[in-house]
């Protein structure tokens, strides 16, 4: 294949919320692209479109790109992952065939492409078949530390970035070998999650972060909180840095 | 104190080294500040201070706040810890004076602020003080994995940040207990940091990434770079990510 005669493929970052956090580079991209493609739910606009709204150019080519399943369907049941897998082969597919066509693809992923996103699976399907680039965001922990403006980790401290769906015995061990943490997918695990910052003995200084930067942001310390389900963005920031002056 | 009679703080992340990698909110603040600090080596221009140079407007205040020691001391030393603890209340008071002077106050900050940054002991000092806002960055790390288009982590796995520093039973105790991880400070640490990947069964998957998104970046697997010093902002990433297709 020559590379001169097919489009780029650009796994762009949009960060956690906030069309400002956007890198420079990254609204650069989406000014010159051809086609903006995004993951988002059946009958919704997609969280990453969301963000970029209004840098969209008027002529470009939206590929809303439409997951078959979400909760519908237990994820480790057998079918969930078929269904899933299917749908990211068709979708690669359909990105490829706008690369042939020399079109520059522009793949929106909130916060960091690389860092839990989905865009990374049509960049394992495409990468070394389409000249790629990478152009990393802001971090969803990164835009809620920043917004609580809690000092996370300093010098030599370890972070453990630790999804909420973990066994609480796991989880416990984890939070108690280690100077700071971030726990993602916080949902319905909240009442689990705060068992095991307690045994772990950090459920004092744990921060709980509602969707860091949108409009609708809230964070509060997580033993204050009432132990509903949490919506499915949220985070939990336990910092480090114990020798803090 | 009238917060309205004082100037604002803002810790700005100047993100991993390309000036095109700042968010829009922090190109904004570097336009508006009256002010712009940055720590350095004494007789250097700083690190971050160069990934800004072409956005300082003309009749900017330029502050560089210049480490009293880097190398000459050991970190572990009382002494160390003296002068060092010194020198950053000299400077949050230093910056102090420009705020109660009703100056707009942006401190640079490599990466994303409250990540390991120095801008945090200006932070510690201040926040509770005068009005202050924090606009994270793109951390070195994702850089690093963006311009290696390297897949980090996805779904469940467990991401565990490392300092190089540690000891080496104890990094390999936690590279086998971890999905991804990144380890940070790499420097002269690189021979021990290669035997705790081996150790640990994960040197094969090792990346070595030098300066990410500097101009002069490099990237390698570790396994077939020289055990020869590595420059202090190198990292190893170790990729997660297992069932990836």
């Amino acid at each position: 294949m020559n590379a001169h005669s097919t489009g780029r493929l650009i796994g762009v970052g949009t960060g956690p919320g906030d069309p400002d956090l956007l890198t420079v580079k990254a609204v650069k991209a989406l000014e010159q692209a051809d086609v903006v493609a995004y993951f988002a739910k059946q009958g919704r606009g997609g969280n990453g479109r969301a963000i970029v709204e209004d840098l969209l150019r008027a002529d470009v080519t939206l590929l809303p790109l439409y997951y078959p399943v979400t909760t519908e369907i237990d994820k480790d049941a057998p079918e969930y992952s078929r269904q899933i897998t299917t749908f990211y082969d068709a979708s690669a597919e359909i990105v490829a065939a706008h690369l042939r066509a020399g079109k520059t693809v522009a793949v929106l992923s909130e916060g960091d492409p690389l860092f839990y996103g989905s865009y990374m699976h049509l960049h394992v399907r495409l990468a070394d078949r389409f000249p790629t680039e990478v152009i990393p965001g802001v971090t969803a922990m990164s835009g809620c530390w920043s917004l609580a403006g809690l000092p996370m980790v300093q010098g030599d401290d370890v972070l453990s970035v630790l999804p909420g769906t973990m066994a609480e015995g796991e989880l416990a061990r984890r939070l108690g070998d280690t100077q700071a943490a971030v726990i993602m997918k916080v949902g319905r695990n909240l009442p689990k999650i705060r068992r095991a910052l307690e045994t772990a003995g950090r459920l004092d200084e744990a921060i709980y972060v509602e969707r860091g930067t949108m409009m609708n942001g809230a964070m509060t310390p997580l033993a204050s909180r009432a132990d509903i389900e949490a919506p499915y963005f949220s985070l939990i920031l336990v910092p480090g840095w114990e020798g803090k002056p």
